[in-house]
């Protein structure tokens, strides 16, 4: 066996218990927030078609495809998992009760270049609605995301959310710089996605790329990045068409918002697009305050990608959020909570002749819901007495001969020291 | 997009709302096992280097590997748990306490034919004691498949655990068959694993071959087979060297399994021995009773695997125990419990003027830990009723304008018909 083989891969981690307890904990918080919105926990392979994910509109998420050929099949590690959930949408809609509200707590994969809060792997919660037309289903997923990041202790105003609408950036560009080609708008979207990566240089070359999808003149490049730059809902309006649908939506959302008490913690942001090229409407990222992270969710609007998978159109809206930019957060902060082992009682057999007491003690502590470790070997009391104080035991029960033949076990309460006789068979 | 590629990919499985309940019913009880024999949850990546699984022992779990290249490495889909356990285990041997308790609850893949309660991928509990060589840690894992079965509901008798140990039988061969060729027993148990599937003619072909690992004359083959027939423990004790130290373990597993209360349920069958290759002593199965399905659960000791994978020698023994055989045995017996969404609350304004209230409401309820869906759009009172019901709300939240300026909601209790008013805002 190499070396290389007894570790993970690059950019894959190992759960030991204390890393394993941390994910528990928010996989745990993940799926009441999603509950208690009423969401229904849903699952797809890991594994699929690999067709389900190679669009061409130039996305990240489709270069760093983890795919393969096997058996003549070419299959894909899911990268994200908006694009299962609509085929599973899609394949029972007609007795599916709309909308649909459903959330996932899963594994996806991109292969990339590895920095901060970035690996090949993550565990990701999504939540989606479908068949909801409105911004009152953003409006619920937004909440839902402040919802968790109560659960997990940060504090309002560590994270902010910031939100745009694709809509009102094509309802805007379809009056000028895209008026005789609304089709490049997907692909515009991809490319100035990349604002802050790469610079406004660097995009407005991509968007004056004769090779490219988009090819705009650099005026119009230059007059789209300077819309980008709007943090003023109403100054965005001005640069929108008179009525404008999604002006109305965005002002909408940002006053449910308000019903739903974190208006002091959403932003509008022309520059938010998101880089999927599925969003259709309203986009929002969350991020930490400080702005030293990457963002720690992302989603929106997608109400096109029913009908570009086969399907009939239903409007759909959802996020995901990952658990490794979240937990760099809590760590920064030092907010992931003391998550101990808990173990009720240990058991002691001094001996082998003591074996079959412990057995019996241990089996109806157990049939009673305590969670309990049966010690294997014959140790010292010593050891038996540091292994407790190790795991946390609340209680040790010591089984030696003299007990036995009184048919009692010493116990001890580790926190205490307070010891007393309990019967092997209380009946 | 394909109509191929809209389905998952053959062998794998969606998880609808009513199939996610189950799995998580199930994995639920999984945990609870495994935390109240204080064992610890652990995972890894579900892609490995696919050299940690490529033994070359003939194994069918070999030659069902989902393997590929990818960017230079040989990556694969682990189709078990053990060797990844394995190579944590041995990364980190110099600073775990031992024993090591720890399980997994994971999904596995392998790619093969696909017949009753197999598919390409299942969920798999594993349970797995390092650092203990004695008996004691096979009966504490043969007492939580028991204690797994019972919380499921099935009735004692249902499952029968056959028991073995490929040391009695190594031991055995070596004085007779393998005296000069003990290298040959891990490739033998391979074959004769196969005796229920292929039939003894073919494990005799199989045993003989001469391009093969083993290559027996006939006679011992036929030796060996005779050997598998064996149910009766002191009459294995007669084929086995004096003073077997393999068969007085295998007779303290019997009497501690006793002292557990599962003696009537596990049974000595000389001819379980795995297909796995490192196993190295007890071995066992659980199965169906009426001996319909494939293995519900299967385990044994591997003490040598931390050695062959490059680590320092530690003893080790677990269990594999999927979801799909035992969810069919489940099904057979009418024994999954009826799971049906649990949604708290109903709220249903009757138009946008009463959102914000419904949204406030909603709001303070999710904050009490109730589980609250929020109508999104303005259906009809019938509809909002229908929905209600079919959800299994326990109240609905009634929000007209008349409720409004009173600063009120009227509430129906979705069982008894009973009608109140309630506060909207109650401070």
């Amino acid at each position: 066996m190499s070396k290389t083989a007894l570790r993970p891969p690059r950019g894959m981690r190992d759960f030991y218990p204390d890393d394993f307890r941390r994910r528990a904990w928010l996989f745990d918080h993940f799926r009441t927030v999603g509950q208690s919105f009423a969401f229904e926990e849903v699952d797809a392979p890991m594994l699929e078609h690999a067709e389900l994910f190679t669009r061409k509109a130039g996305e990240e998420i489709v270069d760093q495809l983890y795919h393969f050929e096997l058996h003549d099949r070419h299959l894909a590690l899911r990268p994200e998992m908006t694009p299962s959930i609509a085929r599973m949408v899609i394949a029972q809609a007609g007795s599916l009760r709309m909308p649909v509200r459903w959330f996932t707590v899963t594994q996806n994969w991109r292969y990339e270049r590895m920095t901060r809060g970035r690996k090949r792997e993550h565990f990701q919660w999504n939540m989606d609605v479908w068949g909801e037309p409105s911004v009152t289903a953003e409006a619920e997923l937004i909440a839902a995301i402040f919802s968790l990041l109560d659960q997990v202790g940060l504090p309002r105003g560590e994270v902010k959310i910031r939100i745009n609408s694709r809509a009102l950036l094509e309802e805007t560009l379809r009056k000028g710089v895209l008026a005789q080609r609304p089709e490049a708008f997907a692909p515009l979207c991809v490319v100035i996605d990349k604002l802050d990566k790469i610079g406004a240089d660097a995009v407005i070359d991509q968007l004056t790329d004769s090779e490219g999808a988009v090819g705009l003149d650099e005026t119009s490049a230059r007059e789209v990045v300077g819309l980008l730059q709007l943090r003023d809902l109403d100054e965005a309006a001005r640069h929108a068409p008179a009525g404008s649908h999604a002006f109305e939506e965005l002002k909408r959302l940002f006053s449910l918002l308000e019903a739903y008490g974190v208006r002091e913690d959403v932003i509008f942001d022309a520059s938010v697009v998101r880089g999927l090229a599925y969003y259709t409407g309203i986009v929002f990222e969350a991020f930490d305050a400080a702005g030293t992270l990457r963002a720690i969710c992302g989603g929106g609007r997608y109400d096109n990608l029913a009908q570009t998978l086969g399907g009939k159109p239903i409007p759909a809206v959802g996020f995901g959020f990952g658990d490794v930019v979240l937990g760099e957060l809590l760590s920064d902060k030092g907010l992931w909570p003391e998550l101990p082992r808990c173990v009720d009682d240990l058991i002691f057999p001094f001996g082998e002749s003591e074996r079959e007491a412990a057995i019996q003690i241990a089996t109806r502590l157990r049939g009673q819901g305590r969670r309990v470790e049966l010690i294997l070997d014959s140790p010292k009391l010593k050891r038996a007495m540091i292994d407790a104080n190790r795991i946390g035991a609340q209680r040790i029960w010591m089984l030696g001969p003299d007990e036995i033949s009184r048919g009692h076990a010493k116990v001890r309460e580790l926190a205490t020291g307070k010891e007393s006789e309990e019967p092997i068979n209380p009946d």
